[in-house]
């Protein structure tokens, strides 16, 4: 069977990955695929510089040369950013090609628009590396666990955010030095807030979410909260407390609308999740009939997402004569039965929680804390009264809750910050069980 | 779109399961199928015993009433074992049916054949439900991983076993007991033989090596050893050591062939497979583009089987107007296209070993021992020698191996038994880093 024939918009990181794993493993490809994927054109920014890894792959600065090229059947776009990635994308489409991409920012924010076309063009457009890098994680939800109403979902889905905070717990560090080291080690870039922020994060949760419930994207409704205010204490305190502290995306189905959320979290040191440590991600997905499943790999670097770039290139080559109707949809489920199941905005997240504070070691500070967590109807689990250290008036107070509504904890927080017996700001980690039932 | 028609062989556990999945979750599995999934007919052993979960859906006892039903799309074999399932399967292919099957026995078996006779007639057979319950784990190896050479894989496919080992290790308790708690948990069979000697888990293995490494089924050269000869010393010294002791499934690609094996293994307590307790299933998957990958989850059980069957359900329904050739092939590569590569007598098969002996506390005997294993190329990794029990004279030795080759071990056991001063037999339980490199 003649070659199916590739397209590749950048030749970098990923690019390059993807270049030397399809040569690498060129014949167990072709042995799954069923015909040869053979990349014929490459659009890079520098030609110097990606001569050498071209090798006689004929290259183009110009990007439209590949989309526009008639002799492609499938354009890798593995370029990043908004644009002008999206119109590269957008005009591939149109030209009646199939799209592979890494670019999670772009799904993210643009994926409805995207889909939208490829649907009304019959064309596929792949993305299994946009999420958790080599681990097919966007495959496992789409088909693995079709039969499952799926109750929620919890990733260590950014790989630098999960290095610093193992070694910030490894090495009793604090965060910015851990930082400084991740940026020597090239973990982090030398613009860490898409990672720290949990930016980067949010664009894969709300992947994760359409995908796990028949939703659009919606990236601008998911709540978003880093790693960069946790302290090395509080990692000491949770782990005293039996717990880890990983930066979660958790995307769950509550009564009202769903929970669309990336903040820190404590996590019982018990479950697997919560020994994921250094730069790998993982996913824990909980269906109604499968139970908990989890899916570890390496979250990002050249191979492992060219793994999952080329998986979809098999996949796509393996489908792209199927009748359009009997491909597997792009959000998991047929584009006309997504829900408009609204997400929830974050003060209806119910949750637990860690509160930290530093209060005057006085008699009624534990009253006066008590009551104002019973006045919001939130109902303690645990409470630790570090001793003062030599020669300090004030200690740190460490609460765990129940699960509560975070409007309620909110209230709360703010009148115990207002307390004279209380000194600075209460910090707020949430917690979750992560328990199958 | 009209319904598709599914009909089940069988109404037990998995088979109640599926049909409770597919009516619970109806709506969201059309969703996503494009089409209603509609069970029109089982057959089952006793329909007193069936009426009550089949409700309206029509009954018989003749299983060849559903596989020459001319309404039905879909047959779904849950009968187990291997006659009459090899039958009816061959002649649901042979009426032009796809065939859906939790039977890792029969695919174990006679999968070579079965995917001849689905592949000259055109139809899919699918089988996710019969490795490791509802992981989709044939799904990430054939289509989640097809960019990479796998290297080796290693897996805990067998619930009954680890929930031995893990009650073994939790209460230091002895083998026979827990297997007694087992079995009134339900967690074990009144027959327990197929879990606890590996051949389960052997079944499993031959099914996930076919499909890593693009070679035909061969279940009768797999090297099957099973947990029911460790001691609860074994577990209580390979933790003192560092280890876990789990039963694993373990495919390997070597130089001259391919290592094949279920055995109970050693492995550094670190690694997040060493912490997989209780019923649970995961698989660690090597690749060389995407590193190591991980899938968790229930190995068994109505449900979480269900899972899986309805999963293929739904990708039958949407693949099943595909042209034959451009579906994924039931091996991962196309049928054209397997290896021979041998596999490999266990003799040849390179790990590391603990060996655990009982000694007179004399001296001299730990200079026989290490002479002997220089003799047979093996180097000691550590070696622990227990202090005698009050008033007993021989003493526990523990040694660990650097990878050999099984051949030495074995000619240096036999040398070592023979000693005078060496009472019994020696322990020996191979060890697995099962590190990325």
């Amino acid at each position: 069977m003649k070659p199916i024939h590739v397209g590749l918009l950048g030749l970098g990181t990923v690019g390059g990955g993807t270049l030397t794993v399809l040569r690498r493993n060129a014949e167990e490809i072709t042995r799954r695929a069923g015909r040869e994927i053979r990349v014929v054109r490459a659009a890079v920014r520098n030609l110097d510089k990606a001569k050498k890894l071209a090798g006689d792959l004929p290259l183009t600065t110009n990007p439209f040369d590949v989309v526009d090229d008639p002799a492609i059947d499938i354009v890798v776009e593995l370029i990043g950013g908004l644009e002008p990635a999206r119109e590269l994308v957008m005009q591939a489409i149109a030209n009646g090609k199939h799209v592979v991409t890494a670019n999670k920012h772009l799904v993210a924010k643009h994926g409805n628009e995207i889909f939208a076309a490829a649907q009304a063009k019959g064309v596929m457009v792949a993305f299994e590396a946009a999420v958790a890098g080599g681990i097919p994680i966007i495959k496992a939800l789409r088909e693995g666990l079709t039969a499952n109403r799926i109750e929620w979902l919890a990733g260590i889905i950014n790989g630098t955010s999960n290095f610093i905070l193992s070694e910030m717990r490894d090495k009793g560090a604090a965060f910015d030095d851990v930082l400084k080291e991740a940026q020597r080690l090239g973990y982090a870039e030398a613009d860490p807030t898409f990672d720290i922020e949990g930016i980067d994060a949010a664009h894969k949760l709300t992947i994760l979410s359409a995908i796990a419930f028949g939703i659009p994207m919606q990236f601008d409704r998911a709540y978003t909260e880093g790693i960069s205010k946790l302290t090395r204490e509080d990692v000491k305190y949770a782990e005293e407390l039996g717990y880890r502290i990983k930066l979660l995306g958790i995307a769950r189905r509550a009564e009202k609308g769903i929970e669309l959320r990336v903040h820190p979290t404590l996590i019982p040191e018990r479950r697997l999740i919560a020994n994921v440590d250094g730069a790998m991600n993982a996913v824990l997905v909980k269906g109604d009939a499968v139970g908990p499943t989890l899916y570890y790999g390496a979250g990002a670097g050249a191979e492992p997402t060219a793994s999952a770039v080329v998986a979809d290139l098999v996949d796509v080559t393996r489908l792209h004569t199927a009748d359009p109707h009997h491909r597997v949809p792009h959000l998991a489920f047929q584009p006309d039965q997504l829900a408009d199941t609204p997400i929830l905005p974050m003060d209806e997240v119910r949750t637990a929680y860690y509160l930290r504070l530093r209060a005057f070691d006085r008699p009624g500070v534990l009253a006066d804390i008590t009551r104002i967590l019973a006045d919001s109807d939130i109902s303690i689990d645990a409470m630790v009264q570090k001793e003062p250290a030599e020669g300090e008036e004030q200690v740190d107070i460490i609460l765990l809750t129940h699960v509560t509504q975070e409007k309620n904890v909110n209230a709360a927080i703010a009148r115990i910050e207002r307390l004279d017996t209380v000194a600075g700001k209460v910090m707020r980690i949430r917690l979750e069980e992560l328990a199958s039932k």
